[in-house]
């Protein structure tokens, strides 16, 4: 079903684009990412599902030993919800973020109810009647509410789910509301992230991974107008490179045009609307507080082919810290645009605290050729980090991208992050599952086990 | 270390024993029954943990591939959490709620702060007092609050886990602490649970199961004077079998004498203090505004060779539920103290929607040979369920029991019991640990996957 899925997602690809440009103003890199995003993850699950036996539940692990006779034994399961997902979701994918969350509970037989953002939900909302009008899924297995979402959380019980992807403080009202709190529903968030990019304390100006990092932060800055959960937002770099990287970094961001979409000489948008400009502005302010801006302060700033009064576009800013374990605003705002920060570091035991200043974060990259550099940074920071991306001088080019969310590897982070888990694979069944265990006579518990897919395939 | 610990612990178990009967009350089976389960789980994990390799992480699954060529690669890991194990515990089990969440944390090498419940701190504080004196752990791995908990989780961090076990109410104050939410602070939950034990439709008096679940709910009731978070709470019987199963359970419970545990004729014990036995008459108050009282309204009741004045007694009390469906405290209320409820069913759907009222719980029971009635049972309940127990003739006395939690299988349960999960072998390992993704060079994460121990550890 999810391949069918897929393919009429596909059909329409050319429509989402369009919609994309109308209420997103998303030129056509930025409509891909979350459109082909979208059907690329809809299509990997589809592919991977495979790899799942028939069966009304999963199977977990070996048999377990109760009785000296082995005629009373333990075995764990892990069952589908028998309540309904919901998600919660940003604005910033309307696509992706349906299909990314959809996807793993569909194929886990639990029905799915999405609230998407309301500045964007007309992308969602086209989404979902299509994959309705398909009759792909049985009646009832999605459903779309479009608007405030009001109530919702009142009517959620043990047996649901809800998954929210949006700022930390609606995440922490969505999990104090007080009938997820009595009931105890499983909540999966994704929230605020102050990502982290780091340079190798070799990388001199000239190599290849100084370059990549450079093109790198630039391509996060300015895809989808840096309105990425994982978009890098501090770039730590060895202090004695902090001024020379900064140059190169807005040599390049210079040959990049802001402006109307439309326009196919413009290659960065603008923000989603309004209230996102000006929320841009006011963390630039914090920011500004405690670093210097490098580039992007023009009080002239002309977006191309757009009337600035009537349109949302941000300045690509650039920002130099020079005192990253003092700074404050640095590792706490998150300014959703166009935006980043150089933070200077001294060496591995600086590098690790600053980085962990981030407080939880989705995503943190290491370009350097020391591997243990590389290991040791890995070692520092992982457990604060729901993905950790290293690249050196034979990998190149090859790599995923520091913002790119693939399917097959965990998307998600601790604290500041929100601390859910999605993706990673066929682990993204989990949330939709319970584990539970069956103590109980030898030969009925391996009977029903032989009902069942082992979860061994959830990590393949 | 933990077989080291287990030890020092067997070493004074008479000690704790004596601690037991002082603080709770608790005869020689109640003490046992926590002390012995403590060291019991603390000697199961340093068993099992020997299936460990040694390593600074776990890894989970097989390399990913991201590039065509195989040099990019991904691979997922499980990161001890570098914060503390913060633990609540409940006043029913200071020694074994210690050390069922301690030996999972310590392995994991995460160090414990344990805050026991005041009215039964005691037995905690000394079993801490002896692991730290015993020299086995490093300074600082161990530490324990006693008295109120006042600002503890205002000092939490993203690193650290709470892990609570009490009640519902206190549950959401846990979880909506500003600083938990805030910093979205890792919180594991077991709460309150009306669990259930099924007869089947074809036990009729006479039958070895029927006399098995008589004696179970019997065993349930008296043992801590009910005072367990999976004692049976609610008996879900055949309607035609409900006079007959209710006489059998009263004619056993009068030849149990409650009394003072002091005393050799004495098998039922108070419960911990006055406040919880008043908790028990007020439950009760409302359990009989829809149940029928059986046994244990005897307005004359009088412990064995104790002042009811100042003792905490509980007569052990069976009720009777005619209208299960339309009941609402049996499935409600958890009067933490010997009180259970017999509620009719009539067949299987009837059977699975009564149960599922109890709105997540920590364990069920099914006593059948009907292997289809009790697979149906299982896949109706198991979802709202941490642990089914199925007992059929060729089990017989050799299950574990409904309310002993052995260390290899889950512990826990959705909705009001918390959602939290414990035990189940290295499973609990998973609590302390924080999953991540690496992207990088094949050699490089080859190199560091070889430094780490296998998930595949924690489900065999």
């Amino acid at each position: 079903m999810l391949g069918k899925i897929a393919e009429v997602l596909a059909a329409s690809r050319d429509e989402y684009f369009r919609l994309s440009l109308l209420n997103l103003g998303a030129n056509q890199a930025d409509a891909s990412f979350d459109v082909d995003g979208a059907i690329y993850t809809m299509k990997y699950y589809a592919k991977i599902g495979r790899a799942l036996a028939e069966g009304k539940m999963l199977k977990e692990g070996a048999l377990i030993p109760l009785s000296k006779s082995n005629t009373f034994v333990g075995q764990h399961f892990l069952m589908p919800a028998k309540g309904a997902a919901v998600f919660i979701n940003a604005f910033n994918f309307p696509a992706w973020g349906l299909c990314e969350k959809a996807a793993p509970a569909l194929m886990s037989g639990v029905p799915v109810v999405v609230k998407p953002a309301s500045p964007t939900a007309w992308l969602t909302h086209r989404m979902v009647e299509d994959i309705i009008k398909s009759d792909i899924l049985p009646p009832g297995a999605i459903s779309i509410i479009c608007g405030s979402a009001r109530d919702l959380l009142d009517h959620v019980r043990e047996e649901d789910i809800v998954s929210f992807t949006g700022s930390g403080d609606t995440a922490a009202r969505v999990r104090s509301h007080s009938n997820v709190l009595r009931r105890s529903v499983r909540v999966n968030i994704e929230a605020d992230s102050i990502n982290s990019a780091i340079l190798g304390p070799e990388c001199a100006p000239g190599t290849d991974l100084f370059d990549l990092l450079v093109k790198e932060v630039v391509r996060e800055m300015t895809l989808k107008a840096g309105q990425k959960c994982t978009t890098i937002r501090r770039v730590l770099v060895p202090r004695q490179q902090l001024k020379v990287f900064g140059d190169a970094v807005i040599a390049r961001l210079r040959s990049m045009k802001v402006g109307n979409p439309r326009n196919p000489e413009s290659n960065v948008g603008p923000v989603v609307n309004k209230a996102q400009q000006s929320s841009c502005m006011e963390g630039l302010v914090k920011l500004k507080e405690e670093c210097e801006v490098l580039f992007g302060d023009d009080k002239d700033f002309q977006p191309l082919d757009a009337d600035p009064q009537k349109s949302a576009f941000v300045q690509p800013a650039l920002l130099s810290c020079k005192n990253g374990r003092d700074a404050k605003y640095v590792h706490d705002v998150e300014v959703f645009g166009p935006v980043a920060t150089l933070v200077a570091y001294d060496g591995l035991e600086d590098l690790v605290a600053i980085t962990r200043r981030g407080l939880g974060s989705l995503v943190a990259s290491v370009f350097s050729n020391e591997a243990s550099f590389t290991r040791e940074t890995i070692l520092g920071i992982g457990d604060l980090h729901g993905r950790v991306l290293a690249v050196n001088s034979a990998v190149g080019t090859q790599h995923t991208g520091h913002g790119n969310v693939v399917p097959s590897c965990l998307h998600g982070g601790p604290g500041r992050a929100g601390g859910g888990e999605e993706l990673a694979g066929l682990r993204a069944l989990l949330l939709y599952h319970r584990r539970f265990a069956v103590q109980g006579p030898a030969d009925s518990i391996t009977e029903l086990a032989g009902l069942c897919a082992d979860t061994a395939a959830l990590y393949s």
